[in-house]
């Protein structure tokens, strides 16, 4: 008979293989394309509510997805922002923007889901705001924007606003379409997770620094 | 009686239908997420094969939907090269990537679907290729790179791809977003398409110009 210590060792790993299992179908699929009960069914639980019953709503699982990785992420640049020491290189701060979710990404070996799942979950109608908050506005994300404060012109609150939504575009998808090429055996611009994000951070380098246009 | 031309007329709504619930439907749930029945019957149809029967598989539907709106945007390019006369100042040949798209999408009025299904569609494992190569390798696509390669400091073949795929993500998914915040009522960090335009055009020309690492 099995003991309570064993039921939960048991229970974190039916939840774990939920949540590789529904990270992937989300990430081939899309978020609204997947059901709980398709899920269930891909992570072989015999009982179609096992999501339901270990997670909750939908909302909650994609939340959950997030969370498993975000610590690993948000560890790494509050490390990168240890290192830096007030810094007056702008590529050092935007490096703090790239270099955690590429190093994470490649952490995961390949096939990797994660940033497939991202981009997934950003264009979502319904939980792209939650999922945005989740991943980029937290506690080392608002120091890596403070740091990029004192070291660029000062732009307009819109234009800053749009440049922010630029960069997350770029990382995400960048890293997005990296990963499928990387399990599909496709070819990639650079040869190595290191080479794409020293490409973001030249891009991005361009982008912040570009002049702009006010708005009208 | 419907004589021929009747006929023809119907066949020709019916299918104009088709193309418009289909193109929304991808566009707020993905490619992969629906279904041809599903669109037959979001369309009114009584037929559930109506979508096959019109327009063949699916790849045949996305395909039509980007053609029903290449030729605008074609045009528009176009119209755009002939003003330019060898400019040589790199926002016009920056211009004639964004102008035409953000200038098609606000002719269509608000709601419109076209910049979230291509969004969908260019990450779409099975249909990405096929859709970027019919909305990014156009002629006038191709008379705008060899602009630009004329005025841009000559960058080895992995760098100038990595910006290509760049460029196309903050293209494709700052329309996308804009799209869908305007319908949703959302605040967007321009006010009208054309500052939006303004503000991608920066960016790329920051983008194209920035200090590139090598690939190691």
């Amino acid at each position: 008979m099995a003991g309570p210590r064993t039921r939960q060792a048991h229970a974190t790993e039916t939840r774990e293989l939920i949540l590789s299992t529904a990270e992937r179908l989300f990430a081939e699929q899309g978020v609204a394309a997947v059901s709980n009960r398709q899920i269930s069914e891909a992570a072989g639980q015999a009982n179609n509510f096992a999501v339901g019953y270990h997670f909750g709503t939908k909302t909650d699982l994609v939340l959950a997805i997030v969370r498993r990785d975000s610590p690993s992420i948000e560890r790494r640049r509050m490390e990168m922002l240890a290192g830096l020491r007030g810094s007056q290189t702008l590529r050092d701060w935007l490096a703090c923007l790239v270099l955690p979710l590429t190093e994470h990404i490649a952490s995961l070996g390949s096939p990797s889901w994660y940033a497939r799942f991202i981009a997934q979950a950003t264009t979502d109608p319904a939980l792209r705001q939650l999922v945005i908050a989740e991943t980029a506005v937290s506690p080392s994300m608002r120091a890596v924007t403070e740091g990029l404060e004192r070291l660029l012109p000062v732009l307009p609150a819109d234009v800053a606003a749009e440049r922010g939504d630029m960069s997350r575009h770029l990382i995400v998808h960048v890293c997005a379409e990296r990963e499928r090429a990387l399990q599909e055996g496709a070819t990639t611009p650079r040869a190595t997770w290191e080479g794409a994000a020293a490409g973001l951070i030249d891009a991005l380098a361009g982008l912040w620094q570009a002049p702009f246009t006010p708005t009208d």
